[in-house]
């Protein structure tokens, strides 16, 4: 839809390019998405893991030039499945691998977010830039 | 499992009831629901919105004592699929149905959240109080 | 205002008493503050988590019948000042102490949620209940 | 902090630029403000609006390479003051208009989001970028 990209774009700083919209638009995802889903209660149960994996993904693909989003929840840092009821945790950054690919124009990025437990930060980044 | 549910029991006041404390139970759900996932993009697309309501039944459910989740997002207040980047929403409390039955010793309660047109409000509430 | 507190006391169960309907409106409380600000950055500067614990208790204090909400983010569990970019946490659970007191007709309930050490787990309970 | 400064720029592809950088830390930004903050309760009441404006600016700070956030609630858009228990609102997108200002090596960026009546909607923008 030609009009609304254009009217959109208008608001942009004149030299902005192509990779770099990419990369704006992958940033916001990742900032997006730890700040909507954090909080979330999970526990090591592959069914529940699995739909808030797919929920992430398809309600977050919403936002404009996402092409996809990869979404693991990492298991290996929950504990096992709930024995009483007070037993579960909530959704924490270092949970999430996400990697989301956007493109805009001739250009396409993809962004990443995941624990990395060498500066135990959960880092977001840009993980690698195309042409196309 | 006795142990933990004794554990917990000790910090509530004494003169709490079964029923008292199932009310408890689906109250801090429906303020939970709300708070978590309000700002969550969505569109008036059935496969979005029926895997996002089932993330949020089956993560919700992990709180202790609810029986029941039911999630049911109200498209008819959505627009209609997204034609351009920009055409989406987001879910506001008007736009869900939530319905949580909890249960503690001999009593049960079901509480509701809905958008209610006459007073203009997405109204909590306490619907039904049952002894078992 | 009469008018509106009639037009909503119509969608409770009838047998709702005071009492209930206190526990309820502090229940709400404890589920909405976690799942809202949980995720939000944070590090051990005090002017910071004066900040935050002002904003969590005026918004909150909003929603119907809160007669007063005490929010502690215990400082304790964060790390110190920040000495470089990535040197900062996210508020969990486990950091805040919550106490919400509600008054309805003549009921007043204080309801309570912090990390209790016995049991590894941030809480939410009913502290104490009082006729006025 | 030479140290961790290194360590997490190896994770990046190799190509970025400091202003692709300063982007990129920007529009984490401007998606961590709106998927944290939207939901919480609000009223046109001018403490309550200053006070979570200043706690959004003051914990999103935090987060690495942002020099400047200017939060502004559009008070024009919410209801006038409580005069019964349910009259208050909910942040929305609309409600923000926020610039975030990054500065990574020699470069600067100043992102922006804020609802446009032109296309209704709420845009996130790179509103300048410079060298410095």
């Amino acid at each position: 839809m030609e009009g609304i990209e254009q009217s959109v774009k208008r608001y942009f700083d004149k030299s902005v390019t192509d990779r770099e919209r990419a990369i704006f638009e992958g940033a916001i995802a990742l900032g997006a998405i730890y700040h909507q889903f954090v909080g979330t209660p999970i526990c090591k149960d592959d069914e529940i893991i699995r739909t808030l994996e797919e929920a992430i993904r398809k309600t977050m693909r919403l936002q404009p030039y996402r092409e996809s989003i990869e979404v693991k929840i990492n298991d290996s840092l929950i504990k096992g499945q709930k024995d009483h009821p007070y037993d579960y945790e909530t959704l924490k950054g270092k949970h999430l691998d996400l990697k989301v690919k956007t493109g805009y124009g001739g250009a396409k990025a993809t962004v990443r977010m995941r624990y990395i437990p060498e500066i135990d930060f959960t880092l977001m980044y840009i993980e690698k830039l195309e042409e196309v």
